[in-house]
C-alpha cells in the first residue's frame, strides 16, 4: 500500500492527522530532552522509559507495554503470532496488506450496510480477531458488549484503538482482566504526532512479553521518544485538541445531514466518490475502494478547513443534482 | 534476542557505538530543521527526500535506496523475500534472529579458525548469500573476490556494510552491475546515530522497488531524517571519527598483540570471556556465545576509555598466567 505525496498549500484532510501542529513551547521542551541525550548511543533496548511513563498514564504496569515505531510497526507482531485473522470491513487497510504479507489467512467479517458490527465470528486458538473501535473508516464503532462477548468465548483479540480518544469509548483496562485481549494505540492522532511514529500495544504481562520475546530491539529513536514522553505530560492539549475536533465533527455532520455517516472518530464519511472532483479546488480526501467506492472519507481539519470542504462539497452535490451513491 | 539496559558512569565498549555524540552544532542544525517541520504530518511516504540525499552522496538515483528505522528494521524484508539463508558464521546475531522468526531456513557458512571467509556455497534461486563485510564480531573482511564470485554465479547477496566506514571497503557502486546485490548499511556507527535509528539498503532499482512494495509506509520519523540529512552534509565529521578510532585501534592491536585478532573495523575481539571480571572494573565489553564464548568482543572508544580497558585487560591477562583460550 503506497501512500502518494502531498503538494502542500492544499486543504488536506486526507489521511486522519490531527489539524494541530505541537505548540512551539512543548517542541522545545521536547527538544531540550533531546539534547541531554546522547545521539551516539542506543536507546533503551525495548523503550523503557517511554513503556514506563505510558503505562503511568493507564494506571498499568510497564510489562503491560511494547512500544513500537508507530501502531503500524507492532501489527504485524501480533498479526503473525496467529493462521488466521477475522476482520470487521471494511476498515483500516493494513491489517490486510500484513495479513497477505505473511502468509496470515484474512478473513472479512461484513458490517451491516448501516456499517453496524454483527456478533463474532467463532474462532479457534490459532484465531485473532481484530476489531479497529472506532472503526476507520466507517466511524462507526463496535458495541462493547460484541467485543466481551468474544474475549468471554476465549476469542483472540485485537482492539485498535486508534481513533479512541474521539469516542471517549476504551476498554484498555480489561487487559488486566483477558489474557486474550490485546490493545494497539498509536500518537498519530489526536496526539499530533504522526511525523514522528510512536505507537503501543497494551496487553497482560504475559502477552506483551510474548510480543516483546518476538521484537528487535530499540523500536523507538530517542528523539521521537522525548515528544512522546513531553506530550504525555501536556495532555491537557490533547483534551483541547478532542473538544475541537469533536464539536467542528458534529458541526460538519449537522450541515451534512443525509450526505454523511455520524462518526466517533475525526473523519467521516460522505457520499459520492469526490477525490478527484475536490483536489480540483484544493481539498483532499480519501478515495475509497471496494464496498465503499462510491464514498469518501473526510478528516476533521480546523474550521476554515471545513468550511472549505462544506461549501466545495455541498455545491458539487447540488450539481450533480443529488445523485450520489451512499451507505 | 534481548540486551540488558546501561548504568552509567560505566566505559561503554560493548554496543559498536562510536564513542562521540554529534557534535552540539550539528545537533542545533538539525533541530531547526525539525522544528521547521509539521510534526502532526505523516512524513514523506517512503522517505523520498532522506532517499534523494542518500543516493546523492552515493552518486546514484533515489530508486536505488530504501530507507528503514535503522538497518534491522530493512533485514527482515530482504531475508524474508527468499526461502534459505546461508551465513558465513560467527557473525552478527540478528541474521538468525530473524530467519527463525520468519520461518526462514539458516544454513551458517563456517569462517575458519582464523576467522578466513571460505568460498560461497552453491546457491538456487530461493537462496540469500548474507556477507557481513567487514563481519561483526570477528573484525575480519571477505576478499572482494569471494563477494564477486558469489554474485557472477548469479547467488543473490545481501551485503552488510555496517562497518564499511572504518575498512574503506565497500561494493556499493557494484549495485548497478549485479541486479542480485543489495548492500545495507547504518548511520549507527561512524555517522554517531545509534539513538537515532536510521538505516539504508541500496540495490538495483527493480530490485529497490520490489522491496518497497513490501514495505508498510513512513518507515523514517521527520526527526530522524532531519539528523540523517544533517549529518550527510558533514561527512567531514564522519571522516574524523573514523580518522581516530582506526587509529586508536591500531594502537590498541599493537599493544595487545597475540591476544587479539586484527581488526578493519570499530571493535575486535580479544582472548578470554572478559565481560564479568571488566564488569567488576566499570568496563563493559560484549559477552559471546557458541564458537566464540571464549573470546570477548570489545568497541574502540575515546583514548582515555581505550587505556582503562587495556590496563584493567592486561592485568586480568597476567593474573591468569596467559591461560586463556583464543582462535
Amino acid at each position: 500500500m503506497r501512500y502518494q505525496n502531498r503538494p502542500s498549500g492544499l486543504v488536506r484532510l486526507d489521511r486522519n492527522e490531527s489539524p494541530f501542529d505541537i505548540p512551539a513551547e512543548v517542541k522545545e521542551e521536547a527538544v531540550r530532552a533531546m539534547l541531554e541525550r546522547e545521539w551516539n548511543r542506543y536507546p533503551d533496548a525495548e523503550g523503557e522509559g517511554l513503556r514506563q511513563d505510558i503505562a503511568d498514564s493507564l494506571g498499568l504496569g510497564m510489562g503491560n507495554v511494547v512500544v513500537g515505531n508507530g501502531s503500524d510497526d507492532l501489527l504485524p507482531e501480533v498479526i503473525t503470532m496467529f493462521r488466521r485473522i477475522y476482520v470487521y470491513e471494511p476498515t483500516f487497510e493494513m491489517y490486510r496488506f500484513f495479513a497477505e504479507k505473511h502468509g496470515v489467512q484474512y478473513v472479512p467479517v461484513w458490517l451491516s450496510p448501516e456499517f453496524r458490527f454483527p456478533e463474532p465470528p467463532e474462532t479457534g486458538s490459532g484465531d485473532l480477531l481484530v476489531v479497529c473501535r472506532p472503526n476507520n473508516p466507517t466511524g462507526t464503532e463496535a458495541e462493547e458488549d460484541i467485543v466481551l462477548s468474544a474475549l468471554e468465548r476465549g476469542t483472540n483479540v485485537l482492539l485498535d484503538e486508534a481513533y479512541w480518544d474521539f469516542s471517549g469509548h476504551t476498554m484498555v483496562e480489561k487487559v488486566s482482566d483477558y489474557p486474550n485481549l490485546m490493545v494497539l494505540r498509536t500518537f498519530s492522532k489526536a496526539f499530533s504526532m504522526a511525523g514522528v511514529r510512536v505507537g503501543y500495544l497494551v496487553a497482560s504481562e504475559e502477552t506483551a512479553s510474548r510480543v516483546l520475546g518476538r521484537r528487535a530491539p530499540f523500536p523507538v529513536n530517542v528523539l521521537s521518544e522525548c515528544v512522546a514522553r513531553a506530550m504525555l505530560r501536556h495532555r491537557d492539549l490533547v483534551r483541547k485538541t478532542v473538544d475541537y475536533i469533536v464539536a467542528e465533527r458534529e458541526r460538519m455532520e449537522q450541515r451534512l445531514g443525509e450526505l454523511c455517516v455520524r462518526s466517533t472518530t475525526n473523519f467521516f464519511l460522505v457520499k459520492g466518490d469526490m477525490r478527484e472532483r475536490l483536489a480540483e479546488r484544493g481539498i483532499l480526501v480519501r478515495k475509497l475502494s471496494g464496498r465503499l467506492s462510491e464514498m469518501s472519507r473526510v478528516t476533521v481539519g480546523e474550521r476554515r478547513e471545513n468550511d472549505a470542504f462544506l461549501e466545495a462539497y455541498l455545491e458539487l452535490v447540488s450539481g450533480a443534482g443529488g445523485r450520489l451513491a451512499g451507505p
